[in-house]
């Protein structure tokens, strides 16, 4: 892309309603502009983070087996009657009327939907186990919407379901949920760790957040600081061996990590030694729930079993905060200039800044370089404005690109280009051909 | 895609409530569930269809250099305010109060919503042209809503709005949009011609619908048979060729083509000899128009032009209806069996039947050709399940893959597996390798 053909608008003013990094670096780099409270338009810079990490999220969910489909933002009443949340749900439910007078409501969830979609098709234990999830629009009418898309009101989630015949398999879905997230996150370049957590109004029994360690996050947590030493990384995973999920799910939850709403003070003195317990605050950019037969059995969804009796389903929901997860990563990943974006989910993979615009040989080498990154299966993103270099500098740095190139006339005479990481700010001189067989070697395995 | 673990609820019987052929085959192919009147989740298949539809969208308008962003589904009722469209929209608006009381509405189009961001941070006329789109869902609250996807209310689309400083320029981003549809839907094995139509509530000067002829059109179409004879091709466009692009709009505009709320039967007999003259039905699957000042007046969103003048810009909006196009592709694309895809949008390429399931060298196989096609890049739909050949070929027919690979014991002895086209019905032994290569040859250029 050419930033002269772009719709970039950064402002220069810090925005003064935005009380957090991720919520100002946002507005200023010009990813998003707010519609109405907790509502935002995605800006096209904004808009390619976001379809890159729905993109990681429907990946690894294949990867585990997990089938997509797509259900409406919009959800009729009678649905939410029949599992009894209508009612109970309150005021964070936007309803509605059609012109025929029939009451709707903005999907805050799809427990419902899913289950009706289950129940009209699927009658036999034989389909299962079956796990399908959609990434879609929701809306929760939060009173006081705040900190940009980290706590909007029409937010995009991914949420999964499963359906299982037996308690067991369906613990056996829990894990792979619990796997393909730490994956998920991973690939995001956030350490995202599950704790203990509370049910709310899904419901469930077993249930796990998934927390990003933040000053800015509105939870608190407590945990053993050798958590913070676990990876999953690039361990290989067949996701049918429950054996196998169900070791990871120990390895990353036998440790002491709670959030407030679960942490119990004795409990944590007792566990963890004190020189490694930690208490700070932490994002919720995700969390996996069981809950049995919670909506399956008032919403009548059952199977046939092997012995000829028709049985509930054992069911679990699963979520992702995806659009919130901009903010999340923004707040693990940002300084005094601007955004870092991890190379996983960057909006462009490398910024090239011509120095001086109209030289004739800094804009060949600009136009040369750019078709071989874009060759290389990457996506540039060129200033070819007539900024100064200073103004082009600030750009980049505040729109985080991981990787700068910068060609200017000097270097040009040498035969070289200046390769700048954005994270550690250390520049490299090498040949124009150089740095992009450098870059491309960077993104290998991350795209 | 192994069958066994995918969702593909086909249904035996035909829906009652289905008319037209595109609903009743989707309903059966299990792509779409109606979960209230016009308002429909996509099961597993009808989602990669619908993302298949969106990818080619996509594309197609990024090499014309319009830009992708994305707006939210909801919208404050104030914006509509001061276009003056808040109460002249009628009763197929969705409106709705929030818990703060704020009249909020359910987009049906985006007019206001992308002038004012336009607004908010465009000022100079250095910084056009420029065209911003995106594929959202959108919601008109029709009276009936019928047809399936084809007339629903909850409904995907994309629309892109064209800034301009003059007219001239304006009219160059009507042809851009019209050269881009015309490729679009070739893309899809659509042929939709633009047609002169009337603006409705957009507003609007110029404007074009491109229909899709078939049957069961809602809108009755005059024109000039010639028409049918052009295609677009794969002939080079450089989208920033003005001559070019206009040449492109005169091909397909200059020959009689009418939609009955612009025709003219005295111009048409006038205009196209007897022999000439088509009378048929069509559906609409996009619409281009240019509005001048409609809303950039009203709304304030002005540049300052090279004179030092603050102007308002030169505006156009541009539709193409994605989730409806499904149902236009099946309406023009399927016979008695169920549905033909063409290849450019098939949810997966070829499916794979076994016919002994439990087969020693049938299951190797049809595993080994399953891996081949993956490796291809292709995605294969595996029917590893034991029913019985027919059931398998019938709803290998009902879901309506191009091409089939046909797997037995009596074929693997010599050596051959079948190879068999969807639309034509003819088969062709051929031994597994080389099946494999003839898809990934009819495959090229079509991903």
């Amino acid at each position: 892309m050419r930033l002269s053909r772009y719709f970039l608008p950064v402002l220069k003013e810090t925005p003064s309603e935005a009380q957090i990094a991720s919520h100002r670096l946002m507005l200023r780099a010009g990813m998003i502009k707010q519609q109405s409270a907790g509502i935002y338009s995605w800006l096209p810079l904004g808009y390619r983070v976001l379809k890159r990490i729905e993109e990681i999220v429907h990946e690894e969910q294949q990867k585990a087996g997990h089938i997509p489909l797509l259900m409406p933002t919009l959800q009729s009443a009678d649905l939410w009657r029949e599992s009894g949340r209508y009612d109970a749900y309150g005021p964070e439910m936007l309803r509605m009327r059609d012109r025929h007078d029939r009451d709707m409501l903005f999907g805050p969830t799809n427990e419902e939907m899913i289950t009706d979609i289950f129940r009209s098709h699927v009658s036999s234990y034989r389909d299962l186990p079956m796990t399908l999830y959609h990434i879609q629009w929701k809306f929760r009418d939060e009173v006081r919407p705040r900190f940009g898309v980290m706590r909007g009101r029409e937010f995009l989630m991914k949420d999964g379901y499963n359906f299982d015949l037996t308690y067991d398999d369906a613990m056996h879905a829990y894990n792979r949920h619990l796997v393909s997230y730490l994956r998920t996150y991973e690939r995001m370049g956030l350490q995202a760790i599950p704790m203990r957590a509370e049910s709310g109004p899904i419901g469930g029994d077993d249930t796990h957040e998934f927390l990003v360690l933040a000053e800015t996050g509105e939870s608190e947590v407590f945990y053993d600081s050798e958590i913070t030493d676990l990876k999953f990384g690039d361990r290989a995973i067949d996701y049918d061996d429950r054996a196998q999920c169900q070791a990871v799910l120990e390895e990353f939850t036998s440790r002491y990590a709670r959030t407030d709403d679960t942490h119990k003070e004795a409990v944590f003195e007792e566990r963890v030694p004190e020189e490694r317990r930690r208490h700070a605050r932490g994002i919720e950019v995700g969390q996996i729930f069981y809950f049995g037969t919670k909506y399956s059995e008032p919403m009548g969804a059952t199977v046939v079993d092997p012995e000829g009796n028709r049985v509930p389903v054992h069911m679990g929901s699963h979520g992702i905060g995806v659009s919130r997860l901009l903010g999340a990563i923004i707040e693990a990943n940002h300084d005094d200039k601007g955004i870092i974006w991890p190379e996983g989910v960057t909006p462009f993979h490398v910024g090239i800044v011509n120095l001086k615009t109209g030289d004739e040989a800094a804009d060949l080498a600009c136009e040369q370089i750019y078709n071989a990154v874009t060759e290389a299966g990457l996506a540039p993103l060129y200033d070819d404005t007539d900024d100064r270099a200073g103004a082009k500098f600030a750009t980049m740095d505040l729109i985080g690109l991981p990787w700068r190139i910068t060609v200017g006339p000097r270097g040009l005479k040498n035969g070289v280009v200046e390769l700048t990481s954005r994270r550690t700010g250390e520049s490299e001189e090498l040949p124009p051909e150089q740095a992009v067989t450098r870059l491309a070697q960077i993104y290998a395995g991350k795209l």
